[in-house]
C-alpha cells in the first residue's frame, strides 16, 4: 500500500474545509430549526430495492453497490450483478425520507416538517467541481396538500442563505404542470415529454439554437419544435407574468396560475430588497418526481443554481406499494456549490475568541503548565500545549498558518504574557 | 417494496434523538476545540487494500465490500470476492486517519491534533446495542513521542465527558510493554501473547476463574497459566501501584513505569475531586496495534468503558510502505454507548427559547401571518406555522409531544397571544 489518496473522486477534508462546512451546517440547521423543522437522519446504507424502484432517475446508474456476506454470497450461481448485492450507498435523501416516513407514518405529526444534512453517493463520470461522495441539505413538508409548504420552504431557504452570506440572489419558480400543458399545446405526443423537458433543461448551457438544434436532432415534429422555442423565446426575453401564461395557455387548470401568483406575493412580501422571486418559465428540474410548482435558487453574480426543488405528491405512494399520493415537497441547497462560492470568495467565518499557543519547554512543571492552560480555557481561550522548538519564530510563523492569533511562553515562576501573533509572514 | 425498514443492524433517527447526539457532538467539539484539536473528514469509502491491510484486526473480516463497477467488473473471470471488489466501507477512523496523515505530512504541524467524528460500519453479528453503522468520536496526537500527549487525551477526554454529564468516572491505565513482560515473565511464547491477552481482556465478563478455564482449553502450559493467574489475581485485588509492578516484575524498562506514575500524578492534579485515574494490570484493550500506554474511562454505576485508546507509534509505518515509526496516540469516545447512556438517565438537553406552534385558518392574511411568525422568530423564538385543525384540544397535545412549549392563535387584526402548552397530557 504506497498509495495514500482517497479513492478516485472523493476528498480529505483539511481542518479549514471542515470548520467552514460545519459553520454552513449549523448556520443552515438554526434557521431551519427557527422555522419550526426538526432533523432525522437515516442510515448511509439502503435496500437495492428500495434504491433501484426507478424513482432515483438517472442516479440509479450511479450507485455504488455492496456485495453480499457470508452464505447469502455464493459466487458459483452468479447469472448477473443483481445476484451478487444486497445494499448500496445511497444517491439522495428523497428516496430514503420516503422509506421513513412510510415506516413512521403513524408516531410522525400530520405536518411532517423536517430537515436532512448527509452524505450521498454517486459514481459520476469526474469533472472539477463534482465528487462522488458529497453532502445534501434538504428541507421537506410532508402532508401539506396547499402552497403554505411551497411558500415555507422557499422563505426558510432564502433566510438560510442570507445568515450565511448571500445577498441579492434570485428565486425562479415555475410549475411541472405549466412545462406539461406547454408540450401538449405544442403537440408533443405525451411519452416524449420527459426528453423535450431534458433537453429544455440545458437553455443555460447552449442557448434556445442549442435547444432547438437538439429538438431537431431527436427528431421531433418540426412544427412542434417551432412552436415550442417561439413561446420559450417569448417567455424569456421579457418578464414573463402569469396572466402572460394564461394568454399562451389558455387551458391551462386556473388554479395553477392562482396559486403561482400567492407563492410570488407571499415571498415578494417577505424578501422585500433581499432577493427577488420570478416566474422562469424555462425552469425544468431534472428530477422526474416533480407534480407541482418547481423552484430553484440563482446567486448573484454565478450562473449556477444553489438551491433547487419543487413538489412530489407521487413519490412515496409509488416507492411504496400500498400508499397514495401523499402531499410531499422539498427545497435542497447545493451545499457543495455553496460550500466552493464561499471558498471563492474566500469567505472568513465570524470569530471572536483568542486561539494560544501556550510555549513550554521540558524542564516546566506538567502541573502548572496544565493548571495554566486550563485557565486561560475558563476564560473562553482555545489553548494548545507545544513543546517550544530551537527556532522560536520559525515555529510562531508555522503556528500562525494554523490559525493561531496569540501565543504565550511558560516559564515557571514568572506571569504568563499573552502576545498577539502575527500573520504577516504567514500571509506573504 | 414493501418493506420500509432500514437495512439489518442499522436505524433510522429521530428528531429527538439527532437532538441528543448533536447536542454531544457539539459539546465534545467544543471542548476538543479548547485543547487545541482541530477537525478533519476522510471519505466513508476507501480502497479495499488499505481496509485489508492487517492493521484493522477482527474488523477487517466485518467489512462492506463495494462492488467494481463499469468495465472494470468482469463477471466471466472471477476467482474470489477480490475480483468483485475495489472499495469498502471504513470499520474505524484511525485506518483512515493514518492515510490521511501520510498523504499530508509535508503541510501538516509537528504536532498534528486532530478530531474526527463519524461513521464507521462493521457487519456485526446483531445484538443489543450494537449496529452496523455506528458513530465513533476520535481524539488523535501524532508527532508527540512523550507522555504530555497521553497527558492531553486524557485530560480532553474527561473534560469533554464531564461537559457532556457524566461524574466521578474512572480512567484506568495501564502499558501494552508491562502485559508483554508478564507474560513472558510467565514464560509464554512470545507468539501466543495476543491470544493470551484476548482471553484476559475477558477478566470483566468471565472472571478470573473462567479466564484461568480459557487459558487452560487453549492448552498452554500449566505452569505459565498459574503464574499469570496468580499475578492478576495479585493485581486486581489490591490497588496495584506502579511500585507494585516492579517488585513482580523487576526486568521491565524503568521508563515505563516513570512514564505511568508521571501521568498519573499529572492527570491526578487535574482532575481534582471530579475523577480518577488508576492503574489496572487487567486491562488489555483489544486492538494489537497498540505499543505503548492504554486507557479507558468506566462510567460510574456502568460498568462498560466510555472511552478507550492508547498508544500507536508503529501503525503508521506499517500501513503505509517506506514511513518509519510516527508517533501517534488516541483516544475514542465510546459515542453510542455514551447516547444509550443519556437516554437511560432521561437525560434532558438544557433549553431556553420557546417553541411556539403558530395556528391559522384558511381565511388568514398570509402575509400578515407570515411577518408574524418572522417578528417572533427574531425575538429567539422558533415558530412554526400550523393550519387550525377542527379539533384544537387535540391538535395541541400533539404538538406538545414534538416538543412544543407555547402557542398562539393568529386572528386578523387582534393581538397575538403567545400562552404556554402544557405536556400534561403528552406525559401522562
Amino acid at each position: 500500500m504506497t498509495n495514500s489518496n482517497p479513492p478516485k473522486g472523493m476528498r480529505d477534508l483539511t481542518p479549514k474545509e471542515v470548520e467552514l462546512r460545519n459553520f454552513v451546517v449549523n448556520t443552515v440547521l438554526g434557521v431551519y430549526k427557527k422555522f419550526g423543522f426538526s432533523q432525522i437522519e437515516t442510515p448511509c446504507v439502503e435496500d437495492i430495492n428500495l434504491l433501484c424502484s426507478g424513482e432515483g432517475g438517472e442516479n440509479e446508474k450511479m450507485l455504488f453497490k455492496i456485495l453480499k456476506r457470508g452464505e447469502k454470497l455464493n459466487l458459483n450461481v452468479i447469472q448477473n450483478e443483481n445476484d451478487l448485492v444486497d445494499l448500496g450507498l445511497r444517491y439522495d435523501l428523497t428516496v430514503p425520507l420516503c422509506r421513513f416516513y412510510a415506516r413512521n407514518k403513524a408516531i410522525l405529526p400530520q405536518n411532517f416538517k423536517v430537515i436532512q444534512i448527509g452524505s450521498v453517493w454517486r459514481a459520476e463520470r469526474q469533472q472539477k467541481g463534482r465528487f462522488r461522495q458529497f453532502t445534501q441539505c434538504d428541507i421537506d413538508i410532508i402532508g401539506v396538500p396547499n402552497v403554505i409548504a411551497e411558500i415555507e420552504l422557499i422563505l426558510a431557504t432564502s433566510e438560510a442563505l442570507i445568515e450565511v452570506g448571500f445577498k441579492n440572489f434570485k428565486v425562479r419558480i415555475s410549475d411541472r404542470r405549466i412545462l406539461e400543458n406547454l408540450a401538449g399545446y405544442c403537440g408533443f405526443e405525451k411519452s416524449v415529454y420527459g426528453k423535450v423537458f431534458i433537453i429544455l433543461d440545458k437553455l443555460d448551457k447552449i442557448g434556445l439554437t442549442g435547444v432547438k438544434e437538439e429538438l431537431e436532432n431527436s427528431l421531433f415534429p418540426q412544427a412542434s419544435i417551432d412552436k415550442f422555442i417561439d413561446i420559450v423565446r417569448q417567455g424569456t426575453e421579457r418578464n414573463l407574468t402569469v396572466e402572460g401564461i394564461k394568454i399562451i395557455l389558455p387551458e391551462i387548470d386556473e388554479k395553477v396560475l392562482t396559486d403561482l401568483n400567492f407563492v410570488m406575493d407571499a415571498v415578494t412580501k417577505q424578501a422585500g430588497s433581499r432577493y427577488s422571486i420570478a416566474l422562469d418559465l424555462s425552469l425544468v428540474r431534472g428530477m422526474g418526481y416533480y407534480t407541482g410548482q418547481i423552484f430553484e435558487i440563482e446567486a448573484e453574480n454565478y450562473k449556477s443554481s444553489i438551491a433547487g426543488g419543487g413538489r412530489y405528491d407521487k413519490m412515496i405512494g409509488k416507492i411504496l406499494e400500498g400508499h397514495e399520493d401523499i402531499p410531499a415537497c422539498g427545497f435542497s441547497i447545493g451545499f457543495e456549490r455553496v460550500i466552493s462560492i464561499l471558498e471563492e470568495q474566500n469567505f472568513q467565518i465570524p470569530k471572536t475568541e483568542k486561539k494560544i499557543a501556550l510555549l513550554y519547554d521540558k524542564n516546566s512543571s506538567i502541573d502548572l503548565l496544565l493548571s495554566k492552560a486550563e485557565e486561560l480555557r475558563g476564560e473562553g481561550n482555545i489553548v494548545s500545549i507545544e513543546i517550544k522548538g530551537k527556532h522560536v519564530g520559525k515555529q510562531l510563523d508555522r503556528l500562525a498558518e494554523q490559525g493561531f492569533n496569540s501565543y504565550a511562553i511558560f516559564t515557571e515562576g514568572q506571569p504568563v504574557e499573552i502576545k498577539p501573533l502575527n500573520k504577516l509572514k504567514a500571509e506573504g
